[in-house]
Formats: C-alpha cells, sequence, structure tokens
C-alpha cells in the first residue's frame, strides 16, 4: 500500500482526491492536512465521504510518507515545502502552477517534471516530483500534442475554453455566488491566462520551433464541473491525415478519444478521459477538447502521475462511471 | 414625483427596487445609501443600471424624501431607524422582518401596518409605516388568506416551499457557492421558519379562532430566483365552494391569479404576480402558490405599498412582463 | 462472468446500467436490445461509452444468458416477456412497474421478488426473477423502513419529494424541454404518484397493522439526477431511541449512511448510497432522504439485485466516485 | 391603437411578442394565428399571460390588421405570404430569416428592409416590410458595425458566441432536452452558421471594401435565455480612438451601452439593451456582447421596428426592468 499525505485538505482538488482515492486499491490515506479544520472529521467537509472515510484533518505533517499531494492555493507550495521537510524518498505531487514551468522547476536538488503523461510518461515513471498541470492547459494540450508532435502548428492557434465554477475555488467569492453565476456567461484574463505558459512550453517541446501566437479566452460557465474548449488553426495539411496522426498519437492512451463526430462536454464529466473531436473548416482545422477539470484537469491525472512513478498500472482507481446526466 | 431615499442600497432587495423604479413615473430616486460602497456609482453594484441610473452611492442621509424604503438585513431596521431620524412627514417602508409582528410594531408614537395589500388594503393606503411581507410568508398567506376569511382552516396546514438563491442575499456563503448549490438541493429551518409568526397573525385576523399548526419546510432550490410553494389541510367543504370562494376573495386583485390548471414557478418570474393554483384530492385541498421573491415576495410588493400610501394607481410601475423562460 | 442482455438499450437506466456494467469486474455484455436502434453502435447513443464498448444495438434477444435486465418503459415488461422466452436459468431484473406488487408478481409459474436489498436481501438472493423498485420508492421507504419494522408508524406520512428530470426518461417533452425546465419547479400527480403502492406493501410487510395514509407530493427539479426526499409523521417514541433504531436497522448495509446533520442532495450523486437524515421537531420526526434517481434508485439496485442473485459480494461494481460537484 | 396579427402563434418569439405588447400602449391584439392550436386560449400556451389576455388562438387570418408580425420557424414566411394576402396598407414584420439577404429581400413589388435600427433607422421608418435581424447577427453586428463604419475591419474577425436554449425553440428535441442540455455545453454548425450571410452583408453596407473572414463557433449553452458574445480581430488603430468611436456611433442609441469594464450576460436579460465592452489585447481589439435572445434578438427589435415604421417613440413600450438575477 501507499501511504499518502494530502497538504491543503479542505479545498476542491482535495476532496476529489479523496474521493478517488477511497477506491484506489493501492492507496492508504496516511494524513490529510488543513490548518483551517484540523481536529474536526474530513467528512465535515466533505460530506459524501461520511462513512467511507472516518478521519480527522490534522495540523502535523508526518514527513515519511511515500507520497504527498500539495492541493494548495496556487503560488503557495514552494512556501510550504519550504516550512516544511519531508524524507529523502518521498515523492511529491504538486497540484499548484508553483513548477510547471521549466525555469521554476528545480527545487532540492532536484527537477519537477511536468505530469502530463501523454507528453512525458517516461520522464513522470522515474520522477520524484511531479507538477500536475492545470485544467484548461490539460484541455488545450491534449488537443494540440499531435499537431506539434508533426511540426504542424504554423499559424495562430485560437482558444476558446469554458470552465466550471468548481475550477474557481472552494472559497466563495462574487463570480461564483450562484445567483450570480447561474444562467450566466462571462470571461476573465482574456489572452492573459497563466496557464499560457506551460501549454507553449509543452508545444514547443514537440514543436521546437514552435512561436506563434496561442490566443486565448476562458469564460466563466454556468456549471459546477467540465471543460469545454475549443481551438482552430491554419493547416496546409490534408484532413484525412491529420485524423490519423491524431489516432496514431492517442493509439494507446487509455484516457484520450479521437473522433470526427460532435462531442459534449458531458461525455467525459466524472472521468479521467478527454474526448477530442475533429473537424475541417476551410483552411482551419476545429479541435474541440473536453475534461473534467477536477479529474483528468486535476486529481484524477495526479493519481494517474502517482500510479506510473509507484509502477501500478495507470488506469488503477482509475476507471471511473461517466456522469451520462 | 415621489423624492426616495433607498438604505441598505448594496443588496439584492435594493437592486431590485432600483431596477423597478426607474420605470416608475412618479418615482423620484433621492438617494442611495450604502455606508460600503458610498461614493461609487450605483452602477458599480447593480451594473445592469449602467447608462441608465447615474448617480453614486452616499453615507448621508436625507431625511426629508417623501418615502424611504430600509433593505436592511433582517433585525437591522430598528436600530437604523433609532440612530437616523426623518422628517415626520416622511413615509417607511421596511422591507425587513423588525415591525411586521403587532408586538413589534409601535415605533416613534406611530404603528408599522403590515403591508400585504390582499390583507391590509386600507390600512396600508392610511399608513406612515409599512412592515413589508417576507418572501416565504407573502406566497403562502396569499394561498391561505380565503380560507381563513371564510373560517375554514381547521387542521393542520402542512407547507413546503422552495427559495431561489437570491433569498439568501448578496454576500457569498457556502450554501449559496454555485459549486455547491446547482444541481443540488436541501432545507433548512424546518418547522421553525422566522416566517411563521406573520403567517400566523394574519391567519388569525382573519380567523380568530385559527389555531391549528402550521408545519413548514423551506427548501433551497437550484434557481435565483422565485418561490413555489405547495400547501395542504383537510376541509370539510365542498371543493367548489372553495374555489367559488378563492375566485371571489381575488376577483379584483390586480396581482393574484387563481386557477385550477397545473402552474409552474416560471410563470411568474420577473413579474408582481401571485398564480394559485387549487386541486382537490380526497379531503385535501392542495394550494400551489408561486411568486417571485424579489418582486411580489420584496421590492415589488414594497412599491405596491408605495403606490397605495401615495393615492396612485396600485400597480403604476408594476405592470412588468413575465420572465417567460 | 455473468452473460448480460438489456432489454431497451436506448434509455436512461440501460445506458446507467452498461456505464455501470462496463468497470464490473464480474459482467460481460452479451447483447443490447434496441428495435430503434438495432445495427447501431451502442456508442451512438450512449456517447460516452465511445472507446470503451465497442457494440452494436440488436433486435434480436440471446434467451441463454445469465440475466437479462429489462430497461423498457412502465408497463411494458410483462408484454415483452410474454412474446420473448427465455431459457430457464435466466434470471429477470425488471427495472419497470410491472411486477413489483405482490398480485401482479407471479409469472411463469415462479413469483416476482420486490428488489430492495434492506428489505428482503435473503429473498432476493434465492430468487430468479426481481422487480427492481422505483426511483421515489427506494427513497422514501430506505427512510420508513426502521420505523415500520419497529411498529411506530402510526399516523399520517407527509412525503415531499423533487426529482431531476432523467427520471422523465430520454423521451423529449414539454415539461422536459430545458427552456421551461431550467429554473422552473412544479409538481404532477400529487397524492396519487404509482409508486404508492409498492411503499404501502412493503410497510405493511414490516408493519402489518399499517394503514396510515402516505400523503406523496412529487416535484419536478432544476436539475437532471437525484431525489431529494422530506417525510415527517407524529411519533410517540422519544427521539434518541428512533436514532438508534435507525443506526441498529442499517448498521451493516453497505449502501445506506444515517445521521443527524442536516444533508444535501448532491452527497449521493454518481453513487449506489442512500443518506438519511433525522430530526426531531415538537411531536414530529422529518426524516429527509437523498438518493441519485439512476443509481440506487434503478441501475444500480439493478446490479445491486444481480450481485446478490448470483453470490458475489453485494457492492461489486458499485463502488462509484461521489459526484462531489 | 395599432391593429396586429401574429402568425405562428404558439412559439417562443410569439410569446414574448404578446408579453411585451401586453403593456405596450398603443398595441391591440387583433388575432393569434395558429394552425395547431386553433380555438384554445393563448394563455393555454402562453401561460404567464393567463388573467392578462384572454383570446383564442385562430386559423383566420384577418387582412386588414395594421400590422402582421410572422413569427414561423426559418424559410416559412415566404409560402406564408404567397397563400395570405394582406391589405395593401398591412405593414410586415417577419422575424424569420426568408427576407434578410438583400438578393432575397424582393416581394410584391416591394422590398423587405433588414430590420436594425442601429444600422438602417431611416429606412425602417419608411418600410412597409421589415426582415427582423437573426439573434445572434443581433449581437456580432452591434458589436462590430462602429468599426466597419469607420473602414477598420482589415483581418480575419474571430467569433464565439453561446445562446440560450430558447433559440433552439419551442419544439423539443434532443440537444434541447433538459437531461442532455444541463450542466452540459457544445458547439454546432460551426464556420457555417446562416447568420453570417446578413452580418457580412451589414459590415460591407458600411465598409463598402469588407471581405475578410467571420470565423464564427456558436456554441449551445446551459442557460435558457442570452447570447454572449466575444470577437476580436487585429487593429492598427489607437484603442482610445476606438473607444471613442464606439460611444460616438453608440451616442444616441437608447439600446446599446459601451463601456471599458467587464460585462456579463445576465446584465441585458429581460430586455432590449445590448451591452458592448472593449478590451485591447496588443495588437487585438476584443469586443464582449450581450443581448437577450427573445427582446433584441427577436421580439423586443420586432417591436422597435412596429414603432419606428408607425412613427412611436422607439422606446414605447420596451422600458424593461432587466432580470438582475
Amino acid at each position: 500500500m501507499i501511504n499518502i499525505g494530502i497538504i491543503g485538505g479542505s479545498g476542491y482538488t482535495a476532496g476529489e482526491l479523496l474521493r478517488l482515492l477511497a477506491n484506489h486499491p493501492e492507496a492508504s490515506i496516511n494524513f490529510v492536512y488543513s490548518t483551517t479544520n484540523a481536529g474536526s472529521p474530513v467528512a465535515s467537509v466533505h460530506e459524501d465521504l461520511y462513512g467511507t472515510l472516518d478521519i480527522n484533518f490534522t495540523d502535523t505533517v508526518n514527513p515519511d510518507v511515500d507520497v504527498v499531494f500539495l492541493c494548495l492555493g496556487h503560488g503557495k507550495s514552494l512556501a510550504f515545502l519550504q516550512a516544511n521537510a519531508f524524507s529523502a524518498d518521498t515523492k511529491i505531487i504538486d497540484l499548484g502552477n508553483d513548477f510547471r514551468l521549466a525555469k521554476d522547476a528545480a527545487f532540492n536538488g532536484k527537477t519537477f517534471v511536468y505530469g502530463l503523461p501523454e507528453l512525458n510518461r517516461n520522464a513522470i515513471k522515474s520522477a520524484q516530483y511531479i507538477a500536475n498541470p492545470g485544467c484548461f492547459a490539460t484541455a488545450i494540450q491534449l488537443a494540440l500534442l499531435p499537431l506539434a508532435k508533426n511540426g504542424l502548428i504554423n499559424d495562430t492557434v485560437h482558444v476558446n475554453a469554458t470552465t466550471g465554477s468548481t475550477g474557481a475555488g472552494v472559497m466563495p467569492s462574487a463570480t461564483s455566488h450562484h445567483p450570480w453565476r447561474t444562467g450566466n456567461m462571462s470571461h476573465y484574463k482574456a489572452f492573459n491566462h497563466q496557464h499560457l505558459g506551460e501549454i507553449v512550453q509543452s508545444l514547443q517541446q514537440l514543436q521546437n520551433d514552435f512561436d506563434d501566437e496561442v490566443l486565448f479566452i476562458p469564460n466563466r460557465g454556468d456549471f459546477a464541473r467540465g471543460i469545454f474548449a475549443t481551438l482552430y488553426t491554419k493547416l496546409n495539411t490534408d484532413f484525412e491525415l491529420v485524423v490519423k496522426l491524431y489516432n496514431e498519437f492517442y493509439e494507446n492512451e487509455p484516457f484520450v478519444k479521437v473522433t470526427t463526430s460532435s462531442i459534449n462536454m458531458k461525455l467525459v464529466l466524472q472521468t479521467n478521459n478527454c474526448f477530442i473531436s475533429l473537424e475541417q473548416h476551410g483552411k482551419n482545422i476545429l479541435i474541440t477538447s473536453v475534461v473534467d477539470n477536477l479529474v483528468k484537469g486535476a486529481s484524477g491525472q495526479a493519481i494517474e502521475n502517482m500510479n506510473l512513478m509507484f509502477g501500478l498500472e495507470e488506469t488503477t482507481g482509475l476507471k471511473l462511471k461517466a456522469a451520462g446526466f
């Protein structure tokens, strides 16, 4: 069994980790760290775990766990690791954005590997530290990797993606207040979203000369879960060939499904899947990509990384019933 | 023109008042008081008013307005009035619950009249101070008044009602956080809701010997606006007679519609209407009552009261397009 | 492996069965019968199964499967079975309401057992034919069984329950048309819902003298999944004792959780769980019960029954990640 | 008073017309034509009008009304007019798309004027026949007209817009079935939406040499009402100048509000307003445009056109309370 510690245990990604790990045959929750809820039952916050997980939040870190998941707010992981030392063997999976860019990835004499299995599977398997990708970044990269792999991105990439309200976290705010959010739509951080850095980094990893713009408008949707992303760019390549390249790239991937039929966001909710649909429109290829922001976009992918790091079957604990409706 | 001051200008009922008054032919907004937003444009908070209402919030009260609407949190109106004197002629309409019960209604040598026009129209017309009814209380009373009027409530009244998230106000909270609220349902304050007092008081006003229980379960619904209430009680009276009594009671009411067809909540959204449906089930009469919690359940009814107090046509400014969808 | 046939394969309960069985270690889908979609891929209708289940709908029944699930509309199962014979050993689990009442349960020289494991576990284990309970009926019975078991229901039971739109099935209709349903609430079949029969039958099974009314108002909610039910009745029993009796009744049940804390519907979505909350209000006990209408209220419970019938661990394939949000 | 006939009276745009006209001081509903509902009360379909509009649907056309609104499905208006003659003076406002393009606009020796007041106000005032713009087309054109007017569109225009489910009409369908639509997102007719024709036509009317692509992805949103559109294109012009040009273009427009603050869709729901927000991002200008698809995007604009055609104040009957929430 893998002894697991979770830091930042009150938030949505921690809750989703706990829900997933509850059914993971190799997972043993050692501690769930939360300064604000220390002493209270974990199920008092993640209430669906009532009767399933009967432990309390703690404000004490066990430095000897096999793996620790950092579910802190963005920008807080580095400070936490500087203040809390783990054993020399403890693996760390950071769900925040502190270590995702190569320029920030060095820590403690080692390097955080960017934990997108479809891009870095082998490096992940031998890594001790993982920077788990962002939710938008996951949906967008999976939509583009086969193009980059084949050196085909040679024009501006136009991205429009909408996220559910869980993406904004557990702390109530004006734009996640139900009266405002329900039946509404809006955008934020247009052209400036913080995930652009990791997206461009990955594209350049596969297509060294990539230097086109990625113009990205993120939207706030009227739903709790999911990311619906559309992307298009001009291609000089035959569409049938493109479809073939996508199918080849994802042929052995357990979680990515490629189709030329229309798709919708609900197909992947509550799963670790990413569905990708391809359409040709004149010179443009339109790529639609959908993920569950809390699963493939966060906690599911973190467990996928854990599985790879510990030599388990990648899908262990991640064969999830799709939401359907 | 009626010079109007609004106290507690940042909240939902104040916003709805301003939206309604923007099209009221006799209304002139003199000031909108908000300590937290003083100096900022009203449209910076109630953003749909951008280009329509170009005034700023103020923290200064003009004591000489013709009417002041108190849109403070429940329990704060009395303290505000004790700290802020208005002219001897200024009318006051309190949307909070401080003065709704007869035992609390005395103030400044006068008495707050309970502002349910279908119950107290004449008293409202000559009142200086009005306690505007609660939202649940409005839907529930309108469902029961014709029975009480005819002395027909002689058994327990069972009430189940669901409210939109605007009912919980503009301050974000855990149970109005979008990820939690959307696709969810829950109840709160079962059998103990604070509106029971005013409901029973009104029933006893019409049916002096009324002393049966009103068992009320309030629910939190997954929508922003509206109240959907079902009520039933045992009757010894012929159903056709009951329908006749309801039709007579509401015959000349501009905002209450009685039917024996099935109804749904959306019929009244964005209007000052209350739809009431009557069904017979064995010995029970089932009454369904729907209102918009922010209009007939709050700000619309407050303006209806203002119209009555100033001798205007009761529907002035309240002929509103129904939401439809 | 259990060879499985599914009849009425295009509907919601069939889709949910397929999603669940896709991860069931002992399940092998032999055929999915649909006259309207015969020849098309199952994943063309249940699109989330794309890449997971690569078989086509068929209009041919294999009479030798180990178990067949009937997912036809209510009232169509008997006709189907009369027209299509299965092997003498084939087990049948009917998700419709044709065989739920004892008076209708005889078929082919045998008897359909009412498949509520918390009530009839032993009979289910040895049954060949199962009548799977209705969704409302499941939520309501689980809320009341411990009272009935102890002979404590001695007054009218008042039930108000709201269901998601999947409860109305896959065929589009006026009251499940999105523009009408979203942000709306309504009731239907008040006091007359067809599940009342099976509810009363089960209560009488445990409490022979039960003859009180169950007054039930079913509502249409603005969400796709889930049932939120509140029930109350007058009790002469000490509340602490009642809590103790519920805890004892459900002590070894894998899917029912009893609490005295407040609960909400989302706690159980996408799971086979039922959460039950108990509150005392004067002489009334208030019981809140929540289930996922498609899982514990239909397909999950059907698989639970299959597990029992085939001697498997009851929770096989039913350890599901809760939706969370 | 204006005598009004409505054709296709059972649909959403007809219902919205009737709701709006109920409060229009110059409107008199002469007949509401519906072959499917002839003989039934209008309020049996548009139920919120119960107690407000007490007339029946008819299958007889009165050819002498002052104005007729065609609320038929797209492509059915021409056939209807060929089969049903109106008086020589009767004005016609077609809410469908039959006559929107100049090449299709000739009828009966006259020409349908494209009814976007911000573009064609003077022509509308003297027109007898109006082709009312499409909902997406309204939001998109209002976002672009000031650029076209000043000859500034000189690169591809990228448009992403999401519509509410009322946009798909009153007939239930798979993609407007509540279980599928709620909590979901999808796109349709990408790069091929039928509104592109009228959009390009209007841009060329103002900017004769306009020949750039308009790449438009329409999405299905999880809400009943509203359109949320984002558009961007590369500009060589100073942003402050652009803002000035927008403000000038819309300076005297009663329904269009220009801002550089962030906006959201709910600001305009239930109103005839269009809010436009401008942002600069490097060389790109980002324009956000929101309308209510049933009001400014359909029936409200149709009444605006009627007001202009009959010499009324343009805002008559269109000073609507914003939904707020």
